[in-house]
């Protein structure tokens, strides 16, 4: 059984997370490879897993030694990166976003699809999430009969300062995008964005919380609050009603204790604790389908419409009404 | 301590329950007189609880003995017996709905002004459901800070052939309206419908689960689901999120089975036993009121913006859009 | 429909409780005569609800207009009363303990059966929860099989200085004794109490918490945690564990609350808010089950059992070993 | 960061699952020796991981390539192959049985401490699981006050023809009994076992349930139903009560479905599947510790007490007394 050999191009929090998890918890693959913008960052980040640190993003692709890449850079080199990976034929994983214009996911899209066979992974790690996937085997053995709705929820306790209105779509509501897409196997066709009254504990900018709403091709109805300042916890809901029955996600499983007049359990205060095992799953499934060739976790297709459904968000929170995702068609190279 | 004689006027099905509870379930009450459309069954009921049956509603209203008035008959009824119970200066307290048309509704309220005390209460039970109290006690303590959104659920196995589209707000989603109202101490100023894919378990006429959206003049935000061919149960789910926290409504406690590669519990099948106990309440608290002459309960008021707001709701189902809620100003009489 | 006239011998605590149900909560009974060792007392709970205060609970017995007696005085005299009232023929209600020895109950057995219908019923209100209610149900309906154990707990947040070891039996576990030969419709053969590290937060002379153990006749084995210092709430536990599942008492429906990086919900801190819907159904029913004069509730021989069950307990308590309880045969009168 | 290489001796179903979890799931560790009683199987699951196939457990613990032992053979086996590895100075992960005598327990704890470092760990795997490690957390954190009880449940839904009545301590509660002692850092001093009514759904010669009760030397008290034939799951419940709170082990995260009259959510059906992480971080914690020689997991003393104290539990299923543990003073080696 072959060690896949990985690159990593960006080597901040998530790309040392990543490494870390390549290193210590995915068997069958090293990081062999790393750049980054700082280069000392990438020296002190590569001599950890006794890695070389190379000049550039370019430089990791090219490295011989090195199968396939992780990319994990500044959202903008997204694009550039993947691109070059799949010129060079290798295997690369890319963190949200795929690219920040639908435009340039489209241009990976396509490249992609020249060079013939699947090549690109998108970092969307609820579908690795064990009660999601319990979700999705239940909707499909038709459990609750058609899906007809689902409520959700995306609350995190705060966010930092950079953080402004539109990435309520782009950056958090992305991942339910996604989700909901896998979950459903069908397309968003339209969002709309309602602004509740926003809480106090924001910043002057920030217009949090969003109610988001999402229409299926197939008619289902999505309604997603995303409340990034809710205080309280880490907090993801989601509930899949259908023509029989409902199916939820559980709360993870913490331990229960009853002490000065309640019953309690714990909040995560951290998507990096609520997905720990999901990224786990992650890359290590992609690692295998890696080795095998076969990848069939999220795809540059995915990521795509994602971007194109959370533009449309945004717009609707600019503009208050509907807006119809002009999603390209699917093509048959991605299951269309 | 006096105790209260009450006239029902309707021996259907909820005005033979009312009977029943007043009878058995309610101290410092009886009921004295009864009428119905079907005097047979007017007689009959009187029998079982020693009350005349009486030839009609405004008989019932001026049989001297009775001191305050049940309304249980059929709903376009309901206006004629409410207006007549206060000319003659009587409690009455009224089933949903108050009145059929919000023009009713406020003949009503300007009745009961001129009349210048309190003597009607509407049938909004929930505000006596243990659970919803409790959950307006810790919203009105500020324990989750400033409310920003509710989502709510109102879920029916399923529905008599009888029940069309309107009826899901007029008659189903009106129970929320008041609830939100109530829990916020807030206004609902515009309601939206949308309609996702309708479930196969229905009449063709219906359009099943709607999404109801309300805006309150605070700025909080409202999401009901309203699906009345759910098929697994009478079920009612209310979070309210607010700056710090979020609080729910509990599911009743069952006991928990453990068996056959489950655990599980039960959802009650009917309103009926959901609310069983906020009904005992609602009427117990009424008569301790009528005694007192000092009603609290939901009023008259509250029934009228009930009606408006769910005319704007149907509104919006036939038209799609948002339809501002046209309520007048509440009149310092009702704490405007 | 004949109201109950009742007459209550004891006004202290739980007599004043008890008239106060009567009075405002149970339709079809009210209260015309009270007694207490506190003349005053008595005469002061009297006027409030327009009844006479009488200076004996003979008296009250004697008094032609009480149809039904409620014992709820100090216990010692608990056995003389119940004599009384059987002598006199008239229903008594007696608050636990019916007598405080197991000669003394039997002495009231004895006189019920030549008394030749049953007049008395002991107050073990658990029977009337709505929880172990359905615990009977599910057991009954054969939904677990063959019971074959039974977990109890039985936490108090803190008792009084008065509280002795002994009473852990006489007083705390005397509810669970009873519940287990009703739910399990079998006897309890003998009893052992282990004991566990006693808690710091308790008085010097007391053992708390104390680990009893029970056989049923048909070799079902029952723990049950009796824990009167457990300083976070009254928390009553019950699981019975059958050949094919397991059913378990709900924690009562109280709201969730999210804030704080948790998720919580309320522990009732008293049993008088924990049972008090039992309460209310306990007299309800006693009260139709005199006015019918077909008595079903818990019986002075389910009083004499629980009396010799809980002195078993506590010989064990006192020399460590398993005490066989040496209950007389069960007269058919009561069932046997 | 060498890699640890492992000799496995015993290839049978718990052997192949930990060769398969070293290979697939732990990092920094393979299989390149395994040895079985069946030399077809042993060489079979070789050629699957690229392992030699030995022809004796001695022959594995003598090959140079090996770093580390794993022994999964028959029970009757484990000490001899751990004692040979201690004596080659190699660390060995020993399957429970430690032995299966305590007597053989003691010759290996005497072995360790004359090699003069820790070399055995005892594969005790609840140790691993995220539950119990929160339990262990917040119980050293004193949250709950000094622990007084524990209540534990071990339910199986069947077991195969061979179970006897022995093993329901040998084998199954054997978990409890090292978890017990982990999680309160105290030593059980009398074991006792009560047998309720058995299930029907057992073999003719199975006692089952089996209800046992510990004694710590601290004075808790912990009670541990044993009911191998529950036929409803896999059940694995612990709750501890201490001073002033009680925490308890939640039920695994599964999802919840709404259907057909109820809420309910699964239930394993395998002991495998429940504590699937756990077995994957206990070998991934003892391959770090066997590289960094620094053994922190269940020692060869842990299997000694587990040895010792289930034999007690045996005999007093036999004699149905109280049976004191006789354990020898612990050795500072192992923090005595």
């Amino acid at each position: 059984m072959r060690s896949v050999s990985v690159g990593v191009i960006g080597t901040g929090w998530i790309g040392q997370d990543h490494i870390r998890r390549i290193t210590e918890r995915v068997v069958g693959a090293r990081v062999v490879a790393v750049a980054d913008i700082d280069p000392e960052r990438a020296k002190q980040v590569a001599s950890d897993v006794e890695a070389r640190a190379l000049p550039t993003g370019q430089d990791v692709i090219d490295a011989p030694e090195v199968d396939a890449v992780v990319v994990t850079s500044w959202g903008p080199t997204h694009a550039e990166y993947v691109l070059a990976a799949i010129a060079a034929g290798k295997h690369v994983f890319c963190e949200k976003p795929l690219a920040t214009t639908a435009e340039d996911c489209l241009r990976i899209v396509e490249a992609e699809q020249v060079h013939g066979r699947r090549l690109v992974q998108v970092g969307f790690m609820r579908r690795y999430d064990a009660g999601y996937r319990q979700l999705k085997q239940v909707i499909d053995a038709g459990d609750i009969g058609t899906p007809l709705m689902m409520h959700c929820a995306h609350r995190n306790p705060t966010v930092p300062e950079g953080y402004h209105s539109a990435m309520a779509a782009q950056d958090t509501a992305i991942h339910e995008i996604d989700t909901v897409r896998w979950l459903l196997d069908d397309e968003i066709v339209s969002a709309q964005v309602l602004t509740p009254r926003s809480t106090s504990n924001k910043f002057e900018h920030l217009t949090d919380p969003q109610f988001m709403l999402f229409e299926m091709a197939g008619g289902a109805r999505i309604d997603l609050e995303v409340f990034v300042n809710c205080q309280y916890g880490y907090d993801i809901r989601c509930e899949t009603v259908g023509e029989t029955g409902a199916v939820s996600l559980p709360d993870p499983a913490q331990v229960w204790l009853r002490d000065a007049g309640q019953v309690r359990t714990g909040v995560y205060q951290d998507w990096k604790d609520r997905f720990a095992e999901a990224f786990d799953v992650e890359l290590a499934e992609w690692v295998r389908a890696v080795r095998d060739d076969a990848l069939t976790g999220p795809s540059a297709w995915d990521g795509y419409a994602a971007s194109v459904i959370s533009d449309a968000t945004v717009e609707s929170l600019r503009t208050g009404g509907v807006v119809n995702t002009q999603l390209k068609d699917r093509p048959e190279f991605y299951g269309g």
